[in-house]
C-alpha cells in the first residue's frame, strides 16, 4: 500500500498509520516515553471453570470454536518448536475449513515449515502476519502479495506490544511439550521437549483466551510450570505437536571455515585486550557457528586466568552448558535452548534457569537484563558506514529474517558484531543499510576477517586496544577492501508500496520495507 | 460509622458503601460474575531506570520519598516475616515523621508485633487497615477506635481485590530475605529466611511503585526469583528485616491434649472410612497442633495401605516435609512455610515448590487449586447449626483473627473442621455465628471430641460412613452436650456502628463486624 510518510528521527520515511492503526515514528533512543496503562484483560471467575480443574477438550477445532474464533481475530503462537512446529499451520487449516477470514497471525517467530500458510494468505484466511518473516514468507511479503502490512518486532518489542495493548491477542494457542489437565505446562519432558517456554508468558497473561496444546498430558501438578493453568481456558491433547529433530537441531556446531574461525579468534582477542572480558563478566552469544567458536575461545581465556562469568543469557547450547558445568559460569538464564544438551541441563541443573523474554527484553519495564550485559555478540545482514545495522533484509531487498532479540540486545554495554566482510560475494558493509533495524550509536565494534572497526563514539574502547597489535581499521577501509574483491553490488529497486513496518523496542516505527520492483 | 444496610443473600445486613466506595452485597456462592477488566498499572520504561540495573537506595525513607509518599496512599506489605516483622512498623514511623496522614495499610496479614501501629492509627497517620486484625489491632477496631472501616479479605480475596483494581496499591514495601540490586528477590537464604514469598506476587505485579527491603543483598542474579526485578523501583538494604525466631517458630508441635488427639484420631478414622483418603489424594492441613496430629495419622494410613498423596498444599511443616521425604507425597506446593525444616526443604527439594497464593486462591482466575483438593482441614471460632462458620470474631464479639486462606479453602471437595466442643468453657457450636465468614453449604464435616456431624447436604458422605462405628451426631446434639457442660454463654451486645466489613472470595460483602457496647 502507498501511504503518506514522514521522516523519523533516524531520517527514514515512515507512515503515521499501519493497518488502519496510528503509529508513532521513531524519536531516538530512550526518547519516546510511553503514556497510559498496561493492557487489562477481562476478569475471569472460577465460577465459569470446572471445579475438578479438568479443561481437556477433544480437539483443537472444539477449543477454537469454544474460544469464539471469528473473522479478524488475532491468533498468537510461540516459536519454541521452531522448524518442527506442527501446531501453527493446523490452526489456520481449521480456521480455513471453518470459513473464518482476515485473521492476524502473531507468532514470536516463523520458520520455513510455515510456508504452507501462504495458501491461507492467498485465500484470505489470514490478512497478515505480525512477526518474523523467515525465508518463503518474507519473499511473499517482499513481492507485495500479503493483503495487510507485515509488522516486525523484536522479541522484547513483541511482549511490549502485548503488555501495552498495541496488539490484543484474542486467542493464544500455546504448544506445550508437557501439560496437566488444568493447563499448567512446561518445556521439558515428553517427545517434543524444547527445554523452556520463555516466549509464552506475555501471551498467556494478556490473551483473552488461552489454549494449551500438548502431546504429553501428565498428572496434576505439572511442575515447574512455565505456563500457569490459572490463565488457561482449554487444554487439547494431540498425537504430536512437533518433529523432535527439527525442534532441536542436535547439530549446532562450531564453524570450520578458516575465515570465520579467524573472526572468532579476533573477537576473543579484542575482548581480552580491551579488558571487556574480565572476572565476573556477563555475556550473551548466539548459536551460530562463529558465536560458538567465540564461546570456546572465551572459555579458554576464563580458564587460563582463573576467572568466572557471573551469568550467561541464552539461547544456550552445549558450549554454554559446558562452561556452567566446568565452573566457568555461575548461571545460565534461558528463554530458549538450542540443543539437546541444553534441554537436559535446564531440566537438571539448578543453576540453569528459565528466564522469560518478558523479564529479559521488555523495554517497557522497570529495567531489564540486556542493559546489564557486558558482552553481547550479534550478527547483521548489513552494516553501514555509520554503524547502523540491518538484520531483516538482504542487500537484494528481500525480507528474509526476523529481528529476534537483536534490537533488545543492542542495549548491552558492549555490542560486538563479528561478521564476514562478504557473503556469497555480497559485501556486508554498505553506504547505507537497506533497512534500518538498529541505530549505529548502539553498535560498538564490527569484527571481520580483515580487520576490526570500533565505533568512534566509543573513545574508551579505542583507547583500551590501541597499540595492542589488533588490526584496527575504519568501516570505510573495510568496505573498500570488500568492494575491491566483490565489486559494488547493484542496489535493489523498490516501489513505493510499504509491505512491512520495522518497530523499535519502544513500539515506534524505525523503518519500513517496500515492495520490490 | 452507622450506615444504611441491606440484607445480602446470606441474610446478613451489610452496607452498600464502605469507606466512601460502593460495595456489592454477597449474592450466593458462584453467583456474582465480575464485569470489566483487570487493573492496569502505568506503563514504565527502561529509559527511566539505571542501565546497570542498580536500584539500591540508602534508606527506606529515601525510597518512600522517591515513590512520592503522600496523604491517603495505600501501602501494602506481605506477612512472610510474621511476628518477627521489623519492616511494616518502620514504614509508618517514617510516614509519621514525614507528617503524612490518612494512609491505608494493606498487609496480607497482621500480627501482635504490629501493636505499635495503634499510635499511628490514633494520630491519623493511618486511616485504616485493610487486612487481618489479629489480637490487639482487632480489639482496637472492635472498640470503634479506628477512623476508617476495616476490610477483611481472605488471602485469595486480597489478590482478587488487587487484580480487579478494588484496591489500588500506591506503594508495595516488600521485605525480602535475599535480593539483588535489580530487585530480584527470594525467601530463602540470609539471616531472615522465611522460605517462600508466595504472598508478594499480586503486590509487585499491580502496585504503582515497588520497594524491596532486604538485609541480604547478593550479586545479581538472585535466583530463583519470587519477586521479579522488572517490577521493582527501588531496593533498600537495612541491618535487619526480621527477628528469625519469630519468623519461624521452630516449635510447631503436635498437640499433647488428650481431647485434641482424640479429635485428630476421629478425623483420620473418618477420612479413611469415608473413602476420602485414597491413593492419589490431595490434601491441605494447617500448622495447628491438631492438624499436625491429623497429618501424622494420615501418614500412617498411607504407609500401611501403600498409598501416596499426589500433592499437599502448605503452609508446610516438618510433618508434611517428612511425608515428601518418606515418599508418601509427590509434591508440596507452598505459598508460605512454617518451620525451619520446611525452609530447608523448599530450598533443596525440587519437589517442594513455591506456589503463589495468586495461583492457589484467586477466585477471579480461570480456576484455582482449592477446588481440586480432596481433603481440606480447617478450623473455626464458631460453627452454627446451619454449618455456617466464623473465623474472625470470638463469641464475645471481639474481632481477633484474620480470614487467612479459610474462605478460599472452603472450595475444596471435602471440607473437614476438627474443632473442640468448647474453648475456655465457651462452646464453639452456636445457634447463629457472630460473624458469617463461610456459608454452611460449603462446610462438610465438623469433628469434635464428642462426635462427628456431617452436613445433611452431603448425603454421599453420610452414606459412606454409616454403620462403620463412627460417633455420628447432629450439630444440635453436639451443641446441647457442650451447653450441658458450659452453660449457655451470654451474647455480646453491639452498637449499630460498622467497624469492619468481611468480604467473600468474589469481592462481595458477606457480613460486617459492629462496634462492641
Amino acid at each position: 500500500m502507498v501511504m503518506k510518510t514522514v521522516k523519523n528521527a533516524a531520517g527514514r520515511s515512515v507512515p503515521l498509520e499501519i493497518n488502519g492503526q496510528p503509529v508513532i515514528p521513531f524519536k531516538g533512543i530512550g526518547k519516546h516515553k510511553p503514556e497510559g496503562r498496561k493492557y487489562s484483560p477481562v476478569i475471569p471467575t472460577c465460577a465459569d471453570f470446572p471445579d475438578d480443574g479438568n479443561k481437556v477438550l477433544s480437539s483443537l477445532e472444539e477449543a477454537l470454536r469454544k474460544c469464539g474464533l471469528r473473522d479478524g481475530m488475532t491468533i498468537s503462537t510461540h516459536h519454541h518448536l521452531r522448524d518442527g512446529d506442527l501446531v501453527s499451520n493446523h490452526i489456520f487449516e481449521l480456521a480455513s475449513a471453518m470459513g473464518v477470514k482476515d485473521l492476524i497471525w502473531f507468532p514470536s517467530a516463523s520458520f520455513p515449515c510455515h510456508e504452507p500458510l501462504i495458501k491461507f494468505l492467498d485465500d484470505g484466511t489470514i490478512n497478515r502476519i505480525e512477526g518474523s518473516m523467515n525465508g518463503p514468507l518474507g519473499r511473499y511479503v517482499s513481492e507485495g502479495k500479503m493483503k495487510g502490512t507485515a509488522v516486525l518486532r523484536s522479541h522484547g518489542g513483541r511482549v511490549q506490544a502485548i503488555q501495552d495493548g498495541e496488539v490484543r491477542i484474542d486467542i493464544a494457542v500455546l504448544a506445550a511439550p508437557t501439560a496437566d489437565s488444568f493447563g499448567n505446562a512446561k518445556g521439558t519432558s515428553g517427545p517434543s521437549a524444547c527445554g523452556v517456554l520463555g516466549y509464552a508468558k506475555a501471551d498467556y497473561m494478556y490473551a483473552d483466551k488461552v489454549i494449551v496444546v500438548t502431546d504429553n498430558l501428565i498428572d496434576l501438578p505439572c511442575f515447574p510450570m512455565e505456563i500457569e493453568g490459572n490463565y488457561v481456558d482449554y487444554v487439547v491433547v494431540v498425537d504430536k505437536i512437533g518433529i523432535p529433530e527439527k525442534i532441536i537441531s542436535g547439530t549446532t556446531q562450531i564453524t570450520k571455515s578458516p575465515d570465520r574461525l579467524l573472526i572468532a579468534e579476533l573477537t576473543a582477542a579484542f575482548l581480552e585486550k580491551s579488558g571487556i572480558l574480565k572476572d565476573g563478566v556477563s555475556m550473551q552469544a548466539g548459536a551460530g557457528g562463529t558465536s560458538l567458536a567465540i564461546a570456546v575461545f572465551i572459555s579458554e581465556i576464563l580458564k587460563n586466568k582463573g576467572w568466572k562469568s557471573k551469568f550467561g543469557f541464552g539461547g544456550s547450547t552445549k558450549y554454554m552448558v559446558k562452561m556452567l558445568e566446568d565452573g566457568l559460569m555461575n548461571f545460565i538464564l534461558d528463554a530458549q535452548v538450542f540443543d539437546l544438551e541444553a534441554v537436559k541441563s535446564i531440566e537438571n541443573n539448578q543453576n540453569h534457569v528459565p528466564y522469560s523474554v518478558f523479564n529479559a527484553y521488555n523495554y517497557h519495564s522497570k529495567g531489564n537484563l540486556t542493559s546489564m550485559m557486558d558482552i553481547m555478540i550479534l550478527g547483521a545482514t548489513e552494516i553501514d558506514l555509520n554503524f547502523n545495522g540491518n538484520v531483516v533484509t538482504h542487500s537484494d531487498g528481500y525480507l528474509l529474517h526476523g529481528i529476534g532479540g537483536w534490537q533488545n540486545c543492542l542495549h548491552a554495554r558492549n555490542v560486538i558484531l563479528p561478521i564476514p566482510l562478504f557473503r556469497d560475494r555480497i559485501p556486508v558493509i554498505v553506504d547505507e543499510v537497506t533497512t534500518l533495524c538498529g541505530p549505529g550509536e548502539m553498535i560498538d565494534v564490527v569484527i571481520t576477517e580483515r580487520g576490526i572497526a570500533v565505533n568512534p563514539l566509543r573513545k574508551d574502547l579505542i583507547e583500551s586496544v590501541q597499540g595492542k597489535g589488533l588490526p584496527l581499521k575504519t568501516l570505510k577501509e573495510l568496505k573498500d577492501e570488500a568492494e575491491l574483491i566483490c565489486g559494488v553490488p547493484q542496489k535493489p529497486q523498490f516501489e513505493d508500496d510499504i509491505v512491512a513496518a520495522i518497530k523499535w523496542v519502544d513500539g515506534t516505527v524505525i523503518d519500513v520495507v517496500r515492495k520490490l520492483k
